[in-house]
């Protein structure tokens, strides 16, 4: 008999309306809606993104400034604020975008949105040392891997999702596949590649940097004709 | 054939559940409800406002001090606190009621939504610098010109979403469109006037600021008035 | 002609699919669901109690101390973030049961909802203060001020709605009215009288704040009796 | 008659509308949907968890630094970061799914919602303090006793929710209530373990504090098989 049977039969004698069993197997897998998990990446998104100002908040001064005092000082971290500010959002439409399709939980679900959620929470923090140090190599390092961090952690949660064909609304196919998946990975890959380039020239990082959600957030025709080399067509069923 | 290709058939052939095209011009549109967009903004509407008060936080003593004493260390940032809460939860309404006539989402939308959460973000922060700095012309244009842009964003948003009847709730009408639009509209216009006068006299351009939304916010006869002059009447469909 | 007329009409050509008036007494008064009210109210709640602990922060050490320097240190801001913590929550309470019969919201509402987070996001300030100073009467007073405060702008939400029968569910009746106005009305007077008690007596002030959420929040048999003997009955219908 | 009730004949003469009595067992007893729960749980806990990098924030450099100084200075902070989040993370899965069988609350649950928060708002605080002194003895107690605590809160919202039939939905049977009890009992209890060991052995006690998450998280084999021997099965009905 297990250690903790008899405690538990006093709790449940306390409880005679919880049923032996009840077979339904969708409730006993853990399946659920999404709502929390929306809500919580909603939290810790608007959370993250207002807590970006806190890299503005060190570089205020201690008396009033002229103009040109100001754009000295605040003009980087302002540029840094705002391109994290949309890389953020980006992210937040790509978790947006999937969860529209992602209609039911379970719990390891819950956990990969955890951890995902873990890198976006570190995000307020590398950019403020990005603010704090925008020529140090490692800063860009360290902001670009966090960002590819994100990312990557995005597209952990669309990978297991899509793996259950319960857990997906009707409509979702192959072309939303592969359309959510590039512009999950290309943001990762760009920001591998400011990593490493963070190691040979600090100016190329730092534009790449801001080159990804130029590029990728707002729509130009530019995209849409990459977007369909890279992905290429699902074969059509016959 | 493309690059990605071959590496999305392993996917695919491990999803075989993910059909290859669905006819949903909807879906693939990428409408969806409006429900994370609101989450986000009451998110960072609710975290705008509530960091309102490091403003106050900078300002507090070292030692208990005397009425007196708080007043004179205190008054201001707190007319600052409440004058940017008010304005901030007047945007929040606008926002709130435009979204309750837009029903439907799309990804240029939350795009939008994200630009205009981005000037929302840096509030706190010109705030801040105002609070700190109440006499100087140049933190009144800041902040003027901050509060200018979420005005301008917020119009943004509610310009692309009128664009698209799949958007709209039924009710939407030529007169709350024009109600919501010269809302929208008239505190930018304010603002930049304060900004403008930030540099001729900066006492007229604090009173400004303080002004709209004692104008806008609470109700008033004259503004019901003055609101029919400006808006005019659509005229009616015969 | 209004001086906005020609744009507006030059925005109306644009989308013609907006009609020209819909006649829909409902939703051209605004009247809309109480999520936005909800969400807003949730997100300054849970960051008011959450940055509650920055006045923990204020007195975290240097160096490691031992447990008798710990209690000595952090005992009386420990106890000011649980009380606070808890008032706040016993306001959240009350909000969350007013806005399960308040069904329906409109501009005005939303404007009174402002006005009331208005102060809760002041609580985190006026805590921090009263941690540091915390036998000031000056901090007592002002915490208490704020509380009272907060106690009747959240009534000041209750008598509105109340007022518009379109706004309220079915089930709200007389009982419930006056349940919900003298749990929203004893904590600002009880606040009140330790505003006015902090000149007298600073402990006893203090005590009577800790006493409140101690008295309203858990149940206890004393209230109950209390309760029926301030409320009365509401007459019954024939 | 009571003192109140004159004032309260006033109010309401003025809204008549507000039935005198509505007999409806479910509305008078307050039960209401989780909505609110769940917003503010979700608030707090995407707060907390945001706010944990505070924590790395103290170890911010004032110049840039080597990956190596880097390495020697913040890889602690960063562990115990990763740790807690993935902690609370944790608590947060085992919130959401209890809420995913608790339908419907009334106010006694909210409170206890309230208490279980209190604790959940303190880790980002004892992480900080855990982060700064993280050899020393009292901060790891400090920091284990906090989740304890968590822990503790949470299984006293489950005993409270599943005392009622009516909150509970229909397909709860015993297997989850041993299920939920168990992972809601098991962290608890490693912590006190972690709290008593931290007298004795600073590193075994961190270690079992990062053992917890590790093991409870991330699903293994180990764990299902541990599960079933403490955990037992329910009989069944026959």
């Amino acid at each position: 008999m297990a250690p903790m049977a008899l405690l538990f039969e006093r709790a449940e004698r306390q409880r005679p309306h919880i049923p032996h069993e009840v077979v339904d197997l969708d409730h006993h897998d853990h399946y659920s809606d999404t709502h929390r998990i929306k809500g919580l990446s909603d939290g810790v998104f608007a959370i993250a993104m207002t807590l970006l100002s806190i890299s503005l908040l060190e570089h205020l001064p201690e008396r009033a400034l002229s103009l040109g005092e100001l754009r000295a000082d605040l003009l980087s971290p302002l540029i840094v604020y705002a391109m994290t500010f949309i890389i953020l959002g980006s992210y937040w439409v790509g978790h947006a975008i999937q969860f529209h399709y992602v209609v039911r939980s379970d719990r390891p679900l819950m956990v990969r949105t955890v951890v995902f959620l873990l890198f976006v929470g570190l995000v307020p923090i590398s950019t403020l040392y990005l603010g704090k140090f925008v020529d140090d190599p490692i800063a860009i390092a360290i902001y670009a891997a966090n960002l590819m961090l994100c990312g990557v952690g995005l597209f952990g949660t669309l990978l297991y999702a899509t793996k259950d064909p319960k857990m997906l609304h009707a409509v979702f196919d192959r072309r939303i596949f592969r359309g959510a998946s590039v512009s999950f990975v290309v943001g990762p890959v760009l920001y591998a590649v400011a990593l490493v380039a963070s190691f040979v020239d600090v100016r190329a990082a730092l534009g790449l940097c801001i080159a990804v959600p130029i590029l990728t957030f707002f729509p130009n025709p530019f995209w849409g004709r990459a977007w369909q080399w890279v992905v290429g067509r699902p074969e059509r069923a016959e």
